[in-house]
């Protein structure tokens, strides 16, 4: 289940215009940042909540772990990290040591219960196939100065800390934070509610990737949908658009890429096209 | 909006695989059955419940119109009927009076308001843009005698009577009596509950034909999502598979084509590679 192969030439060129760049590094305060998902034709994620659900071929995962190579860090939820206990490391052939991913799981609350010795990610770290995890959590300060601490246990584990905001995660913050630590682009994989909550926010997002399994997971699986948006007159309207859409058959899964408009028409509508011109 | 140009060649090869043929038409008793539908990335076909919601562009929406060419009849439900008070009938370049699709309206209720004079249906009908509707409404039959009363109004609106089962729709029974009526081939498009109750029944299916647009709708979107399957052992599986997908871009939309799956693996997997092998 696990095997992994190089991708084809054409899956490659299909890839490049979505991958980071080293050229903007320094330009940019916050990192490159890609998000990713396997998904049924029903936009669902999982059959259920805590129902780990593979969906992804053996091509489209072989893509997975070419993305990894490709970026500096992989960030996933806390609830993710504990239901897939997923190892978060680059098995592309050919990879070394260098080209495995920083391991992050958002740990906002300070949750997370399957870490150290006890989660695949440190036991690949301990043998060299990854890296140590890192940790997001939550800090809380007065007033919004920009703050991260950092701090190694005996695990291995860095936590990093970032100011909490009432009610809503500082993605902004949480961002610029890793890039201070050096990753200059990262993917991020799930839970639903991270990628959810990050469709919102095209500023903060430069590329999209989904993976689309020939499969419907049905009405009790857990979707990727984006919390509702409502125009100044309170219609509801489309909650994200895609730009550059462009998708290719990765086995029997389709993979789809596109970046996030970062201007919403302010009416529902279906493309740019009619809505906006 | 509503233009609708010639598909090329291309699009017409894509397409071809998953038409109907006439060469069948006699050995079965159900006709070619389609579903298609437009739907955004986070599987929605609408903002929300009645709000008619454009998805398609003008490529994949000329698609439509090459399939309503190409199909002997258009089903949709009563309240998709209503919602959009839709057209049906097709505006593909050339096409002929013999090329308009029959129009289908799914009322087993006997509820269908927009009907008569009142429709966009009727008005094209009266000016030979397309063909007066059937109404498909439900009987209160003893047993299971299959049964199909046919009578036509004084608008010319065309009523066959089916057996209603208990608490769900008698598909088998609805498709037989339009192909008794000489229907060989029927494009069934909408609404939600219609495709999602049709999923769930790939013998009846011939094609799969779903429009995925470049935006999210957002959680409050109306999904197709087929109702959960279980497993004898009572875990939830995969609701549906489609088998043979294919896609291509049409415009900024993306089309994907299959078939379902007859046989549905009775364990939550990827895909019948690693299913059911």
């Amino acid at each position: 289940m696990s095997e992994v192969h190089e991708l084809s030439h054409e899956d490659l060129t299909f890839l490049e215009d979505f991958m980071p760049k080293r050229i903007d590094d320094d330009a940019n305060e916050l990192p490159y940042t890609t998000l990713t998902w396997a998904q049924s034709l029903d936009g669902k994620i999982a059959l259920g909540r805590g129902l780990r659900t593979q969906l992804s071929g053996v091509e489209s995962r072989s893509m997975t772990h070419y993305l990894r190579a490709r970026h500096d860090a992989i960030l996933v939820g806390r609830a993710t990290a504990e239901v897939d206990n997923p190892s978060l490391n680059c098995r592309y052939p050919g990879a070394s040591f260098d080209d495995q991913p920083q391991p992050v799981i958002l740990d906002m609350d300070g949750r997370w219960a399957v870490q150290g010795p006890t989660s695949k990610v440190h036991g690949l770290a301990t043998t060299k196939q990854g890296k140590f995890p890192w940790r997001i959590g939550g800090q809380d300060v007065p007033g919004h100065t920009f703050i991260a601490a950092v701090e190694t246990d005996r695990h291995n584990i860095t936590t990093i800390s970032v100011p909490k905001q009432a009610g809503r995660l500082a993605w902004r913050d949480i961002l610029k934070a890793i890039k201070k630590q050096g990753v200059n682009s990262v993917m991020i994989e799930g839970g639903a509610q991270v990628i959810q909550d990050l469709l919102a926010l095209p500023q903060l997002v430069d590329a999209v990737i989904i993976t689309v399994a020939p499969t419907f997971l049905g009405s009790t699986g857990i979707s990727i949908s984006p919390a509702e948006r409502r125009s100044s007159t309170g219609e509801i309207i489309n909650a994200a658009w895609l730009e550059n859409m462009r998708s290719r058959p990765f086995g029997n899964d389709i993979v789809t890429c596109g970046r996030l408009a970062r201007e919403i028409p302010s009416s529902p509508g279906r493309s740019f096209d009619i809505a906006m011109r």
